[in-house]
């Protein structure tokens, strides 16, 4: 296969040519938390607002956090600064954050959302204001990704009242009264279909729907609380905006990943460490576009064992359409150098043989 | 299939008869943490020594624990009372059990296995003990099995110091210097191999191989750090005992539980509550026997939704080798009723149509 000439895709940014099918000689690359704080410039601006949220609804410094790592590595995406967090904050949640993670004042089973009911989906307009700057700052070759949690890993955060081991309270609730639950579920679709439409009239170009908790669940509850989500949320997105393709990242879905590029209506899977490449390319590929998945220890590494696993990476999935990126998100621990050693390998034509 | 009569199988206790290939009508059936938290008498037991590995390492304290869910509940296998992390206590590494879970002095990449080797595996005597002693005390038609961690997941606490989110340590310094990070998996392996031979001289029948943490590698990673050390043991304990079954229990392997099952030697494998259980009939059982994977929340929440997660469970895999059990631990919230509950249902023959 050849890369399309400029001619041929016009003037198309690469990393919607990959969303779109296409097989580019260089992947498309950005970084699940490639703003953060790894980047000393970051530290820096985070300063400037005391709180996370208030950081993240600021759109001055969210929109400059979103441009620094493009400024420095120019990748083919920026995402944006922000948190899948916002939604429950949107919908009347408290939610918190502290030197451990995240802490909300859970939404429990006895109550369920009357308490979200009556304060609503007030929107996010900040952030939206943060989409429009960040259209406005980045060269037009730059995707801009736009983002949020998939119903079932917010969901966790809300009625767990934060990161959970066990997932006990959430699980026991879906299992014991699958209706009520489903009524939660139902809220977020909702309150993420108005949050992401928003993003996308504001000027995002595509959009990831982040599933970090997905690996948790067994088959029955995997495609009621994950894949059906999901597949309402990509279906009323594509009703109002065909052009803008969802990227479905559901992290640790393991066994479950084909079932999920098969019925979610994504556009493209993003794929953690632990799915063998070769896999990737046999079983999704066909289907979806397929985005990933460096080890961030390997990033975090650098050298000839970052340049190793990169090149088997490009080896089995170059083939195809295909956007370079980790498995999970950038290690704060990680040298800043070691980003730039990747773009230049990145810059680099590949051998598929 | 029918199941074999006494006559045509022996006495054979029925985990080893599974083990060995067998359907069986009514699958054997035991729950990983069994014993434990969740049982008012086991509470009680665990004051009578202050800390835990003092109560692991306390024959009496520890073999009674072994037994209490037996005699409640008539699994028909006891597991052994100890911990995996008395591995790295006897290899001369200071753990400590807190509130939130284990703490150990780190082995770290600069020092490696030096101070280790010095130490040496002082042996578990006291739990070969404690082995006889449930030896002495089980019917004969119950099943003991013995168990360690596998030597990814030891060395995981060993150099994280605990339990870890990003496994970042461990994982730069198996990439930076495998040789080096190899020598520690080995150490673990040969602790491993003497403390299981330990185990079995002392009268267990059957071993599981706990590697919690397999998940979080990348293919080629799993294969050197998960696979091939559990090759090692499964090959050494077989030489000198080959009658003695290993059920290897990858935890969170998604993708990696075919080539496992494949590679490792183990008899039987455990499936975590995200395998399908239609990919674990068609993909695995034909190979080696499976054991699993009622959700332990299911469990949890006991009634008419573990009956219908046991029934499809049962339904899936009764027709082969198959034992029962959960897809991880007991939660210390689950109501012991609920496990009687589940045995009850155990003991009724199943329609697999």
């Amino acid at each position: 296969m050849e890369e399309k000439t400029a001619a041929t895709s016009g003037e198309q940014k690469r990393l919607l040519r990959a969303l779109d099918g296409e097989m580019l000689e260089r992947p498309p690359w950005w970084l699940m938390r490639q703003a953060g704080r790894y980047l000393p410039e970051y530290r820096t601006l985070r300063t400037r607002a005391p709180g996370f949220i208030e950081f993240c609804l600021n759109p001055a410094l969210a929109s400059e956090a979103t441009l620094q790592p493009v400024r420095r590595f120019g990748m083919d995406a920026a995402i944006l600064f922000a948190d899948i967090l916002l939604v429950p904050h949107a919908l009347g949640q408290k939610v918190d954050f502290g030197e451990d993670g995240p802490i909300l004042e859970p939404i429990t089973e006895g109550s369920g959302i009357s308490g979200l009911r009556q304060a609503g989906f007030a929107g996010l307009d900040p952030v939206y204001e943060t989409v429009r700057l960040c259209r406005a700052a980045l060269p037009v070759e730059t995707a801009l990704i736009g983002f949020a949690g998939s119903p079932w890993t917010v969901a966790t955060y809300m009625v767990e009242g934060g990161a959970s081991r066990d997932f006990r309270v959430i699980k026991a609730w879906a299992y014991r009264d699958a209706h009520g639950f489903g009524a939660l579920i139902e809220l977020i679709i909702d309150a993420t279909v108005d949050y992401l439409s928003g993003q996308i009239t504001a000027g995002v170009d595509a959009i990831q729907l982040f599933d970090s908790w997905a690996g948790v669940l067994s088959e029955a509850s995997f495609a009621r609380w994950v894949i059906e989500p999901t597949r309402r949320i990509t279906a009323r997105l594509k009703e109002r905006f065909p052009n803008v393709p969802v990227i479905g990242f559901p992290r640790g879905a393991g066994l479950f990943y084909q079932r999920y590029a098969a019925e979610s209506g994504v556009a493209a899977i993003g794929i953690d460490t632990a799915v063998p490449v070769a896999y990737a390319r046999d079983m999704l590929q066909g289907r979806v576009a397929v985005q990933g998945n460096l080890d961030p220890i390997a990033l975090l590494v650098g050298g000839a064992v970052m340049e190793e696993e990169v090149r088997a990476i490009r080896a089995a999935l170059g083939g195809g359409p295909f956007i370079f990126n980790l498995g999970h998100g950038v290690l704060p621990q990680t040298p800043p150098r070691h980003v730039a050693a990747l773009a230049r390998l990145l810059a680099e034509p590949v051998d598929r043989a």
